[in-house]
């Protein structure tokens, strides 16, 4: 066994960039060294301008703040296609609506809370009105769209209403980034259309979505994953590229989860190797870490000049 | 500040029965003690007749080898309302068709595998022509179902033409339990259906099924929840309550996801208190532990006639 | 590629035996496949009259209630060497002078709790009191021992004096089985040292115990190891079989911790195999879930008739 | 309930400073808002003049490349005692001889990596005669230190004797700050030790270097506390705290352990506050992410003119 690459132990400098330190970790191992290779690959994959980006949004990651990341990155064309989860689209809308989530504690009385009509994220508090005004915003855009329509139109409907240029709904639609959101059911915004119903006719279905997206899977010259968490929008991104005879060339996977439950969220990228979904020579790599660290350290490493 | 119970350390004795293990646990703290706790809430929610019983199966637990004990379940009539991952009823109608899964090494060589045209699911291998045999069984059910109907609907069709006792979602179709699966479209069964969808028409609403959820919710005088997982399943059904002026009087959640990504799969159960969904004063409690151990324990010891 | 081991699904019968939930387990995948291995490993490990056997223990194990299975175990000649942090031996201390530890919640209010005098370990409370009679046990053993001893002396020597055949050390004292214990001045015996040699000379050597260690491994015939929580126990163990020509041929790890942080703790048994502490064809088997749980399992199941 | 810190989301701007990131994340919440936090405190701490500042060191943080942080964290007086595990130490030795680790890799054959002598830990690599050459740095070192003598003061012996500016130990040595490492006889160094004492006489006390320790922690005016993944290092430094009337007035953990398993390592940092170890009004955050990541970013945050 051939031994080539020596540890190089980083050293923290005055006023360090962000790509400075990104820098310093290369010669790094465990998580600095998996965060090293995720800014190369992210790098990489964002100069490749035959590359169609995905983006894959799962956690509470608009309460938790990373909000103006995600819809600078669209902006920026760092993503061409995301899938979220439901949450981080009724949050992005609350957002938009110039009301706030406020930092909390994740010690608090939940039953106190309750009696104070806060629900709480974690760390997050979000009060309980928010969604009175929620449901005032969101009723008359359902009884302004079409009754047949896809999720993705129905999400696209919603991001022409906002009036806020650091919305991602708002953002997609503005860069004509479809927004794919598998479980949309399984959030405010469906408990929206669900009471919506009651009363006038809305028919989305549950399949029509896939078309377009395996479309953009079939026609891609090379593809990009940025998976933030796992959950629905991890499979629904990497299982639309198994019908195709490609597969993704580059994959970086920021988590928390790990491989050892047999979940899909915490699985390897290697595993996904094994069912086609990533190529074998594709460059791959997850981070062990909370996201919220690791996600906005990447894009900043990759928006310096260097 | 009084100080009650004493930990008394566990036993172990000769011959020992799940259920004498979990009493031995009654006097223990950490994962043994959350572990009898879940016990006594599972026997109690299952011997209260009023009580609608919810459960969430997210995580590859069929895959796992956890299908029987989740079929038993359904036709113990230990499981009213059943919400799912989409991958977990795919392996089940694999399963049904008397295919088999696998014990594999979650140390694999991914690329030999690919090779080898066999899936990996961590420790447990899937041959790829399982799923040539999947779209041959799917196809034909898609011709003789309805142009337009919901998810659950979906879903019982498929478990009437399933030939096996074992199948989940045959007990689910034989006992009349209504299986909900709100991402359907992010599993192989998607897949088909958005094959089938090519040359033929299939209406599936998104929104349709949550009408009969919520009502079992309004509708139920005492409702009790086990959640395997996280992910949408435990959303899905959390959030029925929330529209409700009811809450969850029971819940046991088996998880190895942790509270400090702010993810809601690894969210406690009191961070649900706060939102109204799990009520003020009802009995909950998290096993932070692997489920393919604990969701049997406690269904062995609930299965004892102590 | 040949696929040999269909996945069994398990099957949960009325008054199942502990055993015969690990037999059920035998076909499965994730933590239960791994947790039957544990199981099948141990008894291998048990029966072999030449196997000598090591177990270490780390994590607040006594505590959460594990402590009788500890001293059973040691009874049952199931452990010949014990390798233990310093609170787990503490906590054995006070336990056996009557005083007991006492079941609370994770989510105590702790400002609280030190204004009420009551320690907490995660979900277990300990009056502060506790301290003051373990002080006025202590310091007539230190002056009853010689000046000069090792660490496993010293604790043979405390173990003697223990009225309480639950208790860890006195099973030990009474079996003859050494408790090597590295980092014990890293406990409240370690304190209690302290205040003794402010007026007392006292010389425990650090090195001493290792000759005594390193010789066990030189003439077992075979080893084996189960190691609970990582730690300094799971090191000391591993390394003191380094420096022999030998290796283990038994290893079971029960442990919540993972590999991704690189700390030892969570790091897989295959990796203590490119050291040469774990033999290259030994049976070996890590178990990701609470060992609170697993223990107890392991050892009812090994201790049936079957 | 009032609310009154709204989340801001984190906006990333053209080579960004690590420090303005950091302040980026101040309207943040989850990992983002919790590593904002250790900055403002580790900014407090290390320009209180009157704070003893303790560092606790576990995981295999040499090996993976952060040497040189802790030894410039020591000549830049951000460390007044540092408590390590042997491993850290030992590998601080074996690269001040010259000697490297090396990038590898977690999935590695193991039993080849045996074969080839190479020893693993997680995806870096050392080679196994590393060690034969540490035997020759070691053994006259012992040869020339007194028969009696106290951990501490055999680590500063060994730190005057190596010739390498970014040595932990050297720095630790130049600087007078005190090495404790209680557990040492658990490293490659107590290996040493146990060969040397085979010939020669050699006595180091378990309990000597307590009082050292604990009179710091009596003499300190104030005092701070940054623990690197918990350990014996995290609880040696606490329980020194506990003995005297003071308790910690900032503290800083950087962990992925978990409180649910009830372990130390994992353990909360209020659970301290109910020992009093730390201060009911100490500012405190435990950042639960990988250390290699946010031990640099909070070292280079508070490196910085603002």
């Amino acid at each position: 066994m051939e031994l080539k690459r020596p540890i190089r132990h980083a050293k923290i400098t005055n006023d360090m960039t962000v790509s400075e330190l990104a820098e310093a970790f290369s010669g790094c191992a465990f998580g600095a060294g998996r965060l090293f290779e995720a800014v190369e690959i992210y790098r990489e994959m964002i100069n490749d301008c035959e590359c169609t980006k995905f983006f894959g949004l799962a956690g509470a990651m608009v309460p938790a703040g990373m909000r103006q990341i995600v819809s600078d990155m669209i902006r920026d064309r760092q993503i061409d296609i995301l899938v979220s989860t439901g949450a981080n689209l009724v949050h992005d809308i609350i957002e938009s609506m110039g009301l706030h989530h406020y930092k909390g504690t994740d010690t608090a009385d939940d039953v106190q809370l309750k009696h104070d009509a806060v629900n709480r994220i974690y760390d997050v508090y979000l009060p309980e009105h928010h969604f009175t005004d929620f449901e005032e915003k969101m009723q008359p855009i359902f009884k302004e769209i079409p009754d047949k329509l896809s999720i993705t139109q129905l999400l696209s409907h919603i991001g022409a209403k906002l009036d806020d240029d650091n919305s991602i709904l708002k953002c997609a639609y503005d860069m004509g980034v479809p927004v794919y959101c598998p479980a949309i059911q399984d959030s405010i915004i469906g408990l929206q259309a669900w009471l919506y119903k009651q009363t006038k006719p809305l028919n989305v279905d549950v399949f029509d979505d896939m078309r377009g997206l395996i479309d953009r899977c079939y026609e891609a010259k090379r593809a990009g994953v940025v998976i933030v968490g796992g959950g629905v929008p991890k499979n629904f991104i990497l299982q639309s590229m198994l019908v195709t005879p490609k597969s993704f060339d580059y994959a970086i996977q920021l988590t928390m989860d790990r491989p050892e439950t047999g979940g899909l969220s915490g699985a390897t990228l290697d595993e996904a190797r094994s069912w086609g979904k990533i190529g074998e020579n594709a460059r791959a790599v997850t981070v062990y870490s909370d996201a919220t660290i690791t996600l906005p350290i990447i894009v900043a490493a990759a928006k310096s000049r260097e």
